[in-house]
């Protein structure tokens, strides 16, 4: 039995007072930028989406490790750049912005303006690696900003999650100690960071179970976004596991009872 | 003109007195398990051996950032397990042991001992991801282990590359500070590294100029050797440029004048 406002662990029942949400790939669909490198590179678009987001994150990393701090608007700009540069591919001068325009206006995924609304009797915020002008921004284009209570950019610690101290903006900005947040992330990295961090965890597992065998050709090869997949779909082998794996942002509902 | 021992950076002159490189796909070719998971999974080995190669990556970085360190050999079991679930395949129980053993006995690449010994007259020494018992067994089965120095391991220091506690092993094995070593890596991020720590590097560029276009399919399909090769191919877009760009570790001859 899951009662109000908590969520059952295994023996465990765990009060969840607040739910904090990963931004880029969680709440926002990252690949809605794809129509737009597509219609810049026709024949390129996916190649250039994936290539780039494997190479935002992996920025993210190494800056944090090298100590080295950029915000991520500089970070999701060089990474494109290294991505076009790797492919041959010629900026017109104006779609470089014009992308980076579209980091502002991302579409949320169907079912995260109701998931929010539903979950309204907790304290509900984002915890992203964006700076803070690319949050408040893409909140408040997108309609999400009036369901949230917080939106918390890592920017003030000047390192990327799964650094630690990125998540430990969530108690310092709700007031929340980490036992009584779940934490809702689709990328793997993110959901072992809240988890080493101590924070409940509920992982979305968008790619699906399937293996991206079924996306390779006969001899083998598998396309970017196979290959994307791939190295996405699985609960990383970093001994962190979620505690919750689901779907969607609606199985959030379900997993925590209705608060009064 | 190049002196004795020195190599010339635009104006300034650097007096070299050792010469570091990284271990895995600088000295050692790691695309050589290759043929071992083609073996034991036909049609997939090059896939399995780039997704466990960007895995194993992703796994140095992020247990680093999380304060979570465990050895190279962990990682890149781990990473191999992975790889392997997520790809659907199933492993014959020998065979997860049989590769594993090959990280042991990698091929050097052929220009490997000859460059060395060429390099004779500068202090000389591996500084790598791979634990100690990893590495020795390495230089020794391949018969580097006679040209070398020291060959360090991060291990002592519980972090992966890029963080300056790794570099800094350089100095207190070899007692030569970072204005007088260079680094050689292929690995972008080690080159960026090591040059955000001040050591001089030199980058080999092993995946040759060319954009991995030639590797698309006419739909823009980009195989995973290719996708490979395009995160890895240029210089990282980290403002932390290298001093030198070479072609291959042969090059290192001509770049360093030889000490008397």
């Amino acid at each position: 039995m899951i009662a109000e406002g908590t969520e059952k662990q295994g023996d465990k029942i765990v009060t969840v007072k607040a739910v904090v949400f990963d931004a880029y790939g969680t709440l926002y669909d990252i690949q809605s930028v794809a129509a737009m490198t597509e219609q810049a590179f026709p024949g390129y678009g996916e190649t250039v989406t994936q290539i780039w987001r494997i190479k935002q994150l992996e920025y993210t990393w190494l800056r944090s490790l090298m100590g080295r701090y950029e915000s991520f608007w500089t970070v999701t700009r060089d990474s494109l750049e290294y991505t076009l540069s790797c492919l041959g591919l010629k900026d017109d001068g104006a779609f470089f912005d014009r992308i980076m325009d579209k980091y502002l206006h991302l579409d949320p995924y169907a079912d995260a303006k109701q998931t929010l609304a539903s979950l309204k009797n907790f304290r509900l915020a984002i915890l992203s690696n964006g700076n803070q002008s690319m949050l408040d921004a893409l909140v408040r284009n997108t309609g999400l900003d009036s369901h949230l209570d917080e939106v918390i950019s890592i920017d003030s610690r000047k390192i990327f999650k799964p650094s630690p101290a990125a998540y430990e903006l969530i108690e310092e900005r709700l007031g929340v100690p980490p036992a009584n947040v779940l934490f809702v992330s689709s990328n793997g990295f993110d959901a072992a960071g809240a988890k080493n961090f101590g924070l409940n965890v509920a992982w979305i597992r968008r790619a699906g179970p399937q293996a991206p065998r079924q996306d390779m050709d006969a001899t083998g090869v598998l396309g970017p976004l196979g290959m994307f997949k791939a190295l996405r779909m699985q609960s990383e082998a970093l001994q962190l596991d979620p505690d919750h794996e689901i779907g969607s942002l609606s199985d959030l509902t379900g997993l925590l009872a209705k608060a009064a």
